[in-house]
């Protein structure tokens, strides 16, 4: 049992709520109880093993990164200020091209300290190499959604799609002890991957009840390409054949219609905004504003490493708050309130994690961080949400608590020895 | 005699070099010598009362925040997610109006602070009480730009602009031991100051050789005001009115005309960029690549911490990378030299400061931050520089020295006590 005793507390529930002097006692991995502190120490405090103090903390849900391929973060400052097709052909390709799943691993236990550290709870993953990222995964203590891709070319893992459904299909059935790793299937976008396996992907989808999550209207070059091949944009071609639905997942959406947008809506498809990578490959900008007003669910993604060049979920949140009050010539757009229920509450409920993941409430999962406020950049505290959102930044992040297992504590790394890998990382990755 | 050896070194000389394995020996508050670590530890070593270990640390000039308001960082998280008339006319006003010198006092702690945790080591400032300011900036060992503000209208300081004049005249042959502090004259900007202010402003400052430094072309509401009132964009009227000249420094220019970027790089007019209160505020996107095209040379500023809600300058550069990629639908677009040049040794030349700071080379003062560049989300090390403008963060920054002193350690703040400051904000400024 560890109780977390006197600190301010940004629940996310449903009245989003902030509880000052308040508590939260967790016990096998959930939260038990959450409170007024005085009254949760009397309850509490003789049972628990380690007492928190929250004194000057704020204390709240794990942050959700919905779309990202964790061992990208091997990429990282690999290739910058580039064109678009450089950056693809001569950069990213070449080196996925030598890629083995010695190489995921390593890249996803890089990643996977950095979101730990910058207040990253849980997780979208897609990338090759399943089992390499399971590994890491399971080691930091991490949540996280691993998406199998599939392309229809030859790619670093598989031959062809039905190699990778194969692959999926085998890891799906394979019994885990693990509670905290769930998989998706992840065609991987328009161009690279046919609309045969598209349905193939949905098929195994709906089979095994998991999530189907894709890259989709991200670039102009994608709309195009779709509009020619099958005359119609992305989404609805997605959605009128029944790819698309409440259990998917799709990231980036810069460049949609009206009537794209009402679709979405009307399919209950949710979405992932990556608003870094979006600006930093000018792949476009999502119509917040629009999805918002129709209903559409959206969660908060970084991407890779190599398209943004971190990932920090606090600097995402700050970013596309930005962004979007620029876009619509309104300093009231986008508020920090909209802003942080994208990275929580939002983004659980974009994976169908929404009643156990997302808030700080009784009988969820207990996906906990606690932050330093009495810091000069965080103060004074007139408003703790907003200085959450625009005024905070991922190092801010003390203490971080997974499925109620302490993975960071002061800033200390709980479950693997950081320095090693560090030190292994800097001798084999390099320039 | 300080040592730092056995670091990576970013100089932003000339060359723009990166030296690794070296060294820096700082002596009187400059840099003596530069170089290989070894020869320079045979040199220096005996004589050094201080070494710092630069293994796996990033050594770069300390960053130049080219416009700000310190004290406003009293005002953080006081007034977001609302119009801009609201802003102004029921948050920011209402509270300026009731400032007193030693709230200014206490903000400029507090923002100083701020601005040594994340590495800005000098700051181009712009408000009330300077007595104020200047006290705390001193207490911290902090360099800085500070400048007078002039209005038409009364302000918590001053009943009139002659009034704000004659106290800066008083400043400015007010004898000074300090070399950190430099003074310049702020009028405000063109809706709440006169021409003729504007021209008394310009004339105090070629007597006492110091800058001017104004809000200029902000708001598309500044342009129409200019337009109607003098038949001028605001920039064709200060320049025509030889306001601007390479002693002149402007802040925010969002809205220019052709014609207006071609004036002030004729008239060597140098601007402060503030991406991030520009979007918050919704004033508009300096077109950087229109005034680097013609050779205008800009620093990056953070703006107060009302419109920002941070002082952090990684941030800020970071930001500015993204959103010049995104509206000039180039991903080769500000590169991370450009923005870097920005932050530091342009930041220098926009307050004639150039051959004393910016870079890291012989005889320059010992302006310094050191990162620690062993932590995840900054590795693999393939391009330091990328590294830095677009992965690091504020509190990346271990180690801060000011004109030699270290003002500091181990994120340790060394000439204040911090905890006691930060006790005192929170007594007296909270929601």
């Amino acid at each position: 049992m560890i109780l977390i005793r006197n600190a301010t507390i940004l629940t996310q529930d449903s009245k989003r709520q902030i509880l000052k002097n308040a508590a939260i006692c967790i016990k096998d991995g959930r939260i038990l109880d959450i409170g007024i502190s005085h009254e949760l120490e009397k309850l509490y405090k003789k049972r628990a093993k380690k007492i928190i103090d929250g004194e000057g903390r704020v204390v709240m849900p794990g942050l959700i990164n919905t779309h990202t391929h964790l061992a990208m973060t091997l990429l990282r400052g690999y290739a910058d200020d580039m064109p678009l097709k450089k950056w693809w052909f001569e950069k990213v390709f070449p080196f996925e091209g030598k890629l083995k799943a010695e190489d995921v691993y390593w890249g996803s236990l890089l990643g996977g300290l950095e979101m730990i550290e910058s207040g990253t709870t849980c997780f979208v993953d897609g990338y090759f190499f399943a089992d390499a990222i399971v590994m890491a995964v399971e080691e930091l203590g991490l949540r996280a959604n691993i998406g199998i891709p599939v392309l229809d070319f030859k790619c670093p893992e598989f031959e062809s799609p039905d190699d990778a459904l194969a692959a999926a299909e085998k890891i799906l059935t394979k019994p885990r002890g693990a509670e905290l790793i769930k998989f998706s299937i992840a065609p991987h976008m328009l161009q690279s991957t046919s609309l045969e396996t598209y349905r193939k992907c949905k098929k195994l989808a709906d089979r095994y009840k998991i999530i189907l999550q894709t890259h989709l209207a991200e670039t102009e070059a994608e709309v195009e390409y779709s509009r020619k091949k099958y005359k119609k944009t992305p989404v609805r071609l997605l959605v009128e054949n029944r790819i698309l639905d409440k259990n998917s997942l799709v990231a980036h959406v810069c460049h949609l219609t009206d009537d794209d947008v009402v679709l979405l809506a009307k399919s209950r498809v949710n979405v992932s905004h990556c608003p870094v990578s979006n600006m930093k490959l000018v792949s476009g900008l999502m119509p917040l504003k629009k999805l918002l007003n129709k209903g559409v669910n959206i969660g908060l993604g970084t991407d890779g490493a190599c398209s943004n060049n971190n990932l920090d979920m606090f600097e995402e949140m700050k970013l596309s708050a930005l962004v979007h009050k620029l876009a619509e010539k309104d300093p009231s757009a986008a508020e920090a309130q909209i802003i942080l229920d994208m990275a929580t509450i939002n983004a659980a409920k974009a994976i169908g994690e929404e009643k156990n993941l997302g808030s700080i409430e009784r009988g969820k999962a207990a996906d906990i961080i606690l932050l330093n406020f009495q810091q000069p950049h965080l103060l004074p505290d007139y408003n703790i949400l907003s200085n959450l959102v625009y005024s905070a930044r991922g190092n801010d992040v003390e203490t971080a608590i997974i499925n109620g297992q302490i993975v960071m504590e002061n800033r200390k790394i709980q479950n693997v020895n950081e320095n090693k890998i560090l030190k292994i990382i800097s001798e084999r990755y390099n320039g």
